[in-house]
Order: C-alpha cells, then structure tokens, then sequence
C-alpha cells in the first residue's frame, strides 16, 4: 500500500493497467463558508437548517449546517483537484453505502481520501474496467463527515 | 399504494405514523440550463465534459453533459419542493445503490418520484424511525437518468 504525494500526478491519462488495489489519493484541504452553504441551499437544498442560522437553531441540527449533497459535492471537487485518474476523467458507474456521520459547517477545513478497493475487467466493454475506491472526507479535527464507495469507470491501455 | 398528488401536502409536520408503505411522491418539473451545468461544474466538477462544449467533444459523453452530483442535487431539491415530509425536514442517514443511467444534457426537464419501500423505528432511539425510499429520476422523454435508494430519518409524533 502506498499514498500518492498530493497533486503529484502527471497530467497525463492514467489507464486500468496503471492503477493498484491498496494505493491511496490525499487531497488538498477545501474551506467551506457560511456564504458557499447558503448559496448551495437556495439553490439545491432549501431547508431551514442550510438556510438561516435561526431557522436552524429549532432542527435537531440546533445550528446552521451544509446540504449533505454539498459535503459530497465539495468531496467531488477535492478528487478532481487532486488528479485522481491524471488527465482520464471521473466517470462515476455507481456510488455505493453514502453514510453522513457528522454534518459540515461554516468555516470547517474538508480533506478527502480514495483508497482503491478492487480493479476488474468490464464484462461487456473489453476497451474499459472498473475501479472500486473507498472514500472519507474528515473535517480538520479528524472527524469523518462521510464515507461512502465508488465505482468509475476506467479505460483500458 | 396510492400516489400522493404533488405538492398537495399540508406545510405541517409529517411524522414516522404518518407514512405507508407503497406511497409514492411525484415531483413537479424542473427545467436544467446550460448555465447552471456549467456554473455547478465550476464549483464542484471542473471537468471537461461539464465545462465547454469544445472539450466535451473529446469525452466519451461526445457533448456537454452535466455533473452526476449535479443531478443527484436538483433531484433533491425537487423533492425539497414537493414536500416529502411537509414540514419535516429531510435529513439523510444513508444513501445507496446510486446509478448513473444516461446524462443530464442542458434543457432537459427532470421529474422525480419516491417510493416508500420499508418503514422502521430506530434501534437507538425511541423519539424517531427510519424510511427507506426508491428515487427514481428521469427526464422528459421518460429516460431514466438516475436510480437511488434512500433511508431517511423521521421523528415519531
């Protein structure tokens, strides 16, 4: 098992044959604001809890928090900073057991990780495979907002 | 079963008591534009194929196609909109089996549905339970975009 340096990869297309069960991809750190959670919710997540520090103080959430869907978007964003695949783009077959373990807030500092959990062939496209990834967005108190599995799509060689 | 007629809900407080197994949420439409693919995809999935026709091209999607997160986020908000729960906030525990069938493409106009599939309280805590829910999303030409599963955490009355 080896962890891939941060945005160390070449931009250059990585292919099925490249890739290792085992390797990990650390992403840069994200800060998230109270303006980006707002601006989020009104547009995708319009709940009281993402919407309004008052509002939020009477859910159980008992203070303004971000869309679940945001904390998976900025772990999207992370990923595509960090050149998961170099230049090959993420092309996401299925997303797998997403569990929200503690919700994102205004000012909390996200880092991502992508542990590749199984590489196989495509049963029906010999020009491509797929590659299972593991992956955890903590906040910088080392607590895990989300973990949850992917599977891409990766062309082959 | 029964379908419950959208947006016919009372803006009242849904609880775990309330709910049927077989009951199915229908959601109003709503209208993707190419600006929001690409303002989405620039917070969030800055890809080629999100970004610019042009380099779109050159994808395996051969044109401009929005982020998957994408469409998983305004099918949440389309559900926001038709009010699940009524007033009851929606607050994921987990998320599963997510597919990406075909693309969002810019003017598509989506519609999503709910089904409830399984009603439980909660292990550890008496005060509220668990709904699992099939979402399914699809444009309007009846394609099938995205297909998920959800649990839900719902407060008892």
């Amino acid at each position: 098992m080896s962890v891939i340096a941060i945005n160390n990869r070449p931009i250059a297309p990585i292919y099925l044959e490249d890739l290792k069960v085992g390797d990990i991809t650390e992403t840069k750190a994200f800060t998230v604001t109270r303006d980006m959670i707002i601006s989020f919710a009104k547009q995708y997540d319009p709940q009281p809890m993402h919407l309004d520090e008052d509002a939020a103080h009477d859910t159980i959430f008992g203070e303004l928090v971000g869309s679940g869907w945001q904390t998976l978007a900025v772990t999207m964003r992370m990923l595509v900073d960090a050149r998961l695949l170099g230049s090959t783009p993420l092309v996401g077959a299925e997303l797998k057991d997403i569990r929200f373990h503690a919700p994102m807030r205004p000012g909390d500092i996200l880092r991502a990780s992508a542990e590749i959990m199984d590489i196989r062939p495509s049963n029906s496209r010999p020009d491509r495979g797929l590659m299972d990834l593991r992956v955890t967005t903590k906040n910088s108190e080392g607590m895990t907002l989300v973990t949850q599995s992917w599977s891409l799509v990766v062309p082959c060689r």
